[in-house]
């Protein structure tokens, strides 16, 4: 019998009716004949209230701590679950990371998960019970509780999936799934019925902010396809798999728009071995993340080096910088902070030509113009004004069809 | 270097204040040169909260689900007092039940604890940490968690102090230690510095209502010194340990009234053996407690047997008993419903004469009417009309100078 895992996020659970239903749809799959495994979520601002709680008491409350309170969201959300699924005559039994060795490292507050006992699970399901797991949690050798950090329920049920090697890991959403671009800049986006690992990983990390980039990592290092899907309604979403044959036929799949960003140049930087390295070194001690990376020559001497960071670690970034600038001969810093990125992203990229020509002749006929362009083997990304972002995309989602299905593109 | 325990209750630890308070406290301790365990349950009114959550979607939640759902509160408590701790600068670490492996049976909602792992607790000690441990809860033999019921975080404490050999298992509450008597019916009570477990014992079943008798148990069989004390200041309350030789000079430790009772009277059953067995076989089956029995021969064939049931239990004992009238040969059931019991108790009964007479001599004075009389060894109760009970207490304490500390009263 196929396993499927569900996962339901904390505004699929939010209170008793919303619980209520989220334990429908489960067993509806388990009356199609599924074993079924629910990952759930704190219902809504419970892991918000919780925070607000430990704050109250400690501002820089100890993250073993933290991780020992906030736990407890999940565990109250899948235990009322299975009380639900009971009430309708359904057997179900909830677990914590804990029960079912959901063992990570200790890195608390952002633990990465090392191994999953998938028999206590599987056994359940043979014994016809529908098992609930709290996500985000896990548990160290020691026994100490820990979470996964941002989108870790996610994190978990794929990696549960891949545990119980499940057909499927379907994660609900108030979203009927991934659309070829944000429906707020571009209406006429249309969403997408398949998607790759690598294309999303690329969507992920632009902002388009469906899904966390590691739980799509476990899916693609584990093969598991997964189903980003409404929990309104029954329509199919969008289907995250690894890349198959039809999909190099399409030229672009989504693109997207970041406005968040800053942009610094160190100009006439001397074009020595090891100065770009102490440059970054010095941005990663500042905890600053670096997007986008251009060197170009401008003498034999000088290079220009330009970076994006996103516009919250702007002041870190500069700060950061002012203590190097001296040691790497950089003549000026130029920031912009009033810039966005265009991007557009697919696997046809890499067996077809004319994809970047498209893209500029596309701004070009906007009369966007372009600040700079980097590129990598499924991405073109455009830096362009903050004020023409808008434009751009609109202009870019037309040029490559995102309007419609990838099937009735034009080749 | 001495283990203190101490066990703070909803109420103490009801928002972030008091938790602060609270960590104080074992804070103080600390620094007196203590090692401190403390127990903490869950956050005022969270439990009626999550019960009520529970209700919402299941009017009969299984109770593995029920007790997965309601440790989260005790779960919660303690991450914050650990957090609270580390505030104040001082090393916290706060443990589940399932983390200190209290080991219990499977009896979901009232299991009963079988066993502690100390180590884990005393390790951490000796590195100088202050343990905040999760009472009310425990884990059986297969991970599942399981709660202890009606009094539970009590028990924990208790059960934690006898594994760790503490010296004292201080009960932090909202009262200021055990009384005489209630002081709302007799204001003039006194607190009484110690009470025997035997004492108290009595005490608590007859609704003196401080602390739920399995853990004084407990505290018997291992012999752990309870303290109960207020949160609110620092003045010693009611010790309760193990008879000492000065315990046997006091008459008369405390007195007590309860009035939601119901006595019910089976006439003319026929006095033949097992009748008594099939009576109470058939209570127990429809789960109705029994309290003081008397029977009397009536005539060489007939009895008459009475007995005391909470009145709330009243109309499931009539209805279970008109199932085995017939068979026992009662001509007739005879129900009070306007009735009142008080209790005097003490260990100085065994050894002294004379408090039987003069306790009926007080009522007698007081033209208090005695409806029943039963005694255990360290115990009288009459049964009263319900109208004469304040008085009848009243009287009561007055005779035995329950508005005396003990050593001051008449020998």
């Amino acid at each position: 019998m196929a396993i499927v895992v569900q996962k339901f996020g904390g505004t699929s659970v939010a209170d008793a009716e919303k619980i209520r239903r989220a334990a429908g749809r489960a067993l509806k799959a388990h009356r199609q004949g599924h074993q079924v495994v629910v990952v759930a979520s704190a219902r809504g601002k419970q892991t918000d209230q919780l925070i607000a709680d430990a704050l109250e008491l400690n501002p820089k409350p100890p993250r073993r701590e933290l991780d020992q309170l906030l736990s407890t969201g999940e565990q109250q959300t899948v235990s009322l679950m299975a009380m639900a699924l009971d009430a309708m005559g359904q057997k179900a039994i909830s677990f914590t990371g804990a029960q079912i060795r959901m063992i990570t490292d200790d890195a608390h507050t952002r633990a990465r998960i090392q191994s999953i006992d998938a028999d206590r699970i599987r056994q359940r399901l043979d014994e016809g019970y529908i098992v609930i797991v709290a996500g985000f949690q896990g548990v160290d050798e020691k026994g100490n509780v820990t979470t996964l950090g941002r989108g870790g329920s996610d994190t978990s049920a794929v990696a549960l999936a891949a545990a119980l090697k499940a057909q499927v890991c379907e994660i609900y959403t108030d979203v009927d799934g991934i659309y070829t671009t944000d429906p707020r800049i571009f209406p006429a986006a249309v969403k997408m019925d398949r998607i790759s690992y690598d294309e999303i990983l690329e969507l992920a990390s632009l902002g388009a902010g469906v899904m966390h980039g590691r739980s799509i990592e476990f899916g693609k290092k584990y093969d598991v396809p997964i189903h980003v899907r409404s929990s309104l309604n029954d329509s199919p979403g969008t289907l995250i798999t690894h890349e198959v044959p039809q999909m190099e036929g399409i030229l672009v799949s989504g693109a997207t728009l970041q406005k968040e960003l800053a942009k610094i140049t160190l100009v006439g930087v001397d074009n020595k071995p090891g100065n770009a390295a102490r440059i970054f070194a010095h941005l990663a001690t500042a905890r600053v993340i670096v997007n986008d990376i251009i060197q170009t020559e401008v003498s034999p001497e000088k290079a220009n080096l330009s970076f994006t960071v996103a516009k919250g670690d702007l002041d870190d970034a500069c700060t950061a910088l002012e203590g190097i600038r001296e040691e790497v001969g950089c003549e000026s810093l130029f920031v912009r902070d009033d810039i966005a990125e265009i991007s557009v992203v697919g696997v046809g990229m890499r067996s077809h030509y004319g994809v970047a020509d498209k893209l500029f002749r596309a701004l070009a006929e906007a009369e966007v113009n372009i600040d700079s362009i980097t590129t990598s083997e499924i991405r073109i990304s455009c830096i362009v004004d903050i004020q023409q972002g808008t434009t751009a995309l609109q202009a870019v989602c037309n040029a490559f069809e995102l309007d419609k299905p990838a099937t009735q593109r034009k080749p």
